[in-house]
């Protein structure tokens, strides 16, 4: 049983996982634990999807498509327009290797293999040396709230285009999720708490809804650095930015800070965002300003970097 | 609801898939049903594969791999190669466009639907008018039982690449298994009968092996005309020289018939094996010869309508 690392990340989507990807070059990857979001998690054509988690592994592992953040580089679609052409859906975009992934999982996890275990596997695989852990392995499902009715999140996010007003989230299964092993002890002894450039809502809530996780984050007494993923109040990617404007009344970092109010002690943000820092000091949150768009791999290190020094300061 | 067709055949395999390719050139399309054997259906990295239907379907939509004689021509293989490097199994050869399909059906079974009705929409879509009827909806699994222990049919046909002596062959599943719907009345109604040259043990046998559908073979007053899968003696494919060889006694167009016996009234066979033509006679069998190698479209055609010339000969 290798030692529990001293970092811990909460983490969820292609934001973090290019954080996740800058801090593996600033810190010893071996030193770094990721728990990841599974509440986009879902079944498709029948393969078990982790959107989350294989993003995390494509960017690590260095096959993820470099532009457009998800999915595999030097990819085919010759499955999916096969099943487009016998009446099968279409509208998420499956490539062929990344079916290859998702066959394997499906089928491990139908032998009556854990999540956990699958991911691990697969980590290893690539040749990633960061210890990345699902939440949970049990069945946590994030639904969207909208005027047009409940949605699971990649019919929301996907199929619909993340268009809809959210009018609140849910996370179904959260309250009787069980923490996937080694997920407390990586928050409990960790010597810092990271959370990732994520959308608050739909990658960080979900994993703090698990109840166990939840009480562990609030808990801890190491710092608690955040990274904002906005850029000058707009999300660099996706509708974090209409989220908090819908149910935080504001698209600030102090709204970001709003969501981690009970255990965030630090947060990174935007040169762009540099007048919110009073908010930030106002909330008890220790703020810094920096360049976090993670344009290319020195960026994402650069981020890293500040994240972890920002932890130093009072 | 269409009439019944008045020719049915009993199928599985690439022979069987290329005869039927030449009958839908000889005679109307739409008036021919197909009966194929699921026995080596199976579930492999989480896909309901049925490989005789899906030779059936590719084949007779002008997508097979034309040498080949299975698999989709212009195929890929992104997939299988990158669940290989995932840990994921490798040896049952999966093409891209292939595994669209698979995905298809499977996520379609899951939700309930029979085989009987993802098969007829496939043949839809592929614009395939000759009636597809998988023998049953049922689960029936062909197992080859050996020196080293048994198998089952994929493991035996494709892993164990069928070198190992077939002792016996039980059809798991098929004493209680019930024809799917439209295939007693394509046996009981059809004016002529055909058994196509497939392995009599591994492909003909698990379909006759649902009681219903051998007692309506057996008991059918129209003429059943087979094709032998031997040519001098030998498969042209597969391994069903060695299965007659070992399970008959001896690799012979009577041998063939022996399978068939209280059922077959002609077989045609290949002018290679015309001296077997007596020992048919003494079965009861009228035989006949030509040249039975499909070797083209133009040459199925001809095995086909030899066929149908065969079963008007007394």
């Amino acid at each position: 049983m290798s030692r529990v690392p001293s970092i811990c990340v909460l983490a969820g989507g292609v934001g973090a996982a290019r954080f996740v990807d800058g801090l593996v070059q600033v810190h010893d990857p071996s030193d770094i634990s990721v728990i990841v979001n599974v509440g986009d998690d879902f079944e498709h054509l029948g393969l078990a999807i982790s959107p989350d988690i294989d993003t995390m592994l494509y960017t690590l592992g260095g096959l993820v498509h470099p532009d457009q953040g998800w999915g595999r580089a030097d990819e085919s679609t010759n499955a999916l327009t096969a099943a487009s052409e016998l009446g099968g859906e279409d509208w998420f975009l499956l490539g062929d290797k990344d079916i290859g992934l998702h066959l394997v999982r499906t089928a491990a996890l139908r032998a009556g293999r854990k999540l956990s275990r699958v991911t691990a596997d697969f980590a290893t695989q690539l040749g990633i040396e960061a210890q990345l852990l699902p939440a949970t392995d049990d069945e946590l499902r994030t639904t969207v709230e909208t005027p047009d009715g409940d949605f699971d999140f990649q019919t929301y996010f996907v199929r619909r285009q993340h268009r809809d007003q959210v009018t609140g989230v849910r996370y179904e299964g959260a309250s009787s999720a069980e923490p996937a092993p080694r997920v407390l002890a990586a928050i409990r002894r960790a010597e810092l708490l990271l959370v990732a450039p994520s959308n608050p809502f739909l990658s960080i809530a979900p994993i703090l809804a698990v109840p166990e996780i939840g009480e562990a984050v609030r808990s801890t007494e190491t710092p608690v650095v955040g990274v904002s993923p906005l850029i000058g109040g707009r999300a660099v990617k996706g509708p974090a930015d209409r989220l908090l404007a819908g149910l935080a009344g504001e698209t600030s970092p102090a709204a970001v800070a709003g969501r981690y109010v009970d255990f965030l002690t630090h947060l990174l943000i935007d040169d762009a965002d540099r007048d919110a820092l009073d908010s930030l000091a106002q909330l008890g949150v220790t703020g810094a300003a920096t360049d976090i768009l993670m344009r290319d791999r020195a960026a994402r290190a650069h981020v890293a970097q500040a994240a972890l020094e920002l932890a130093t300061t009072r």
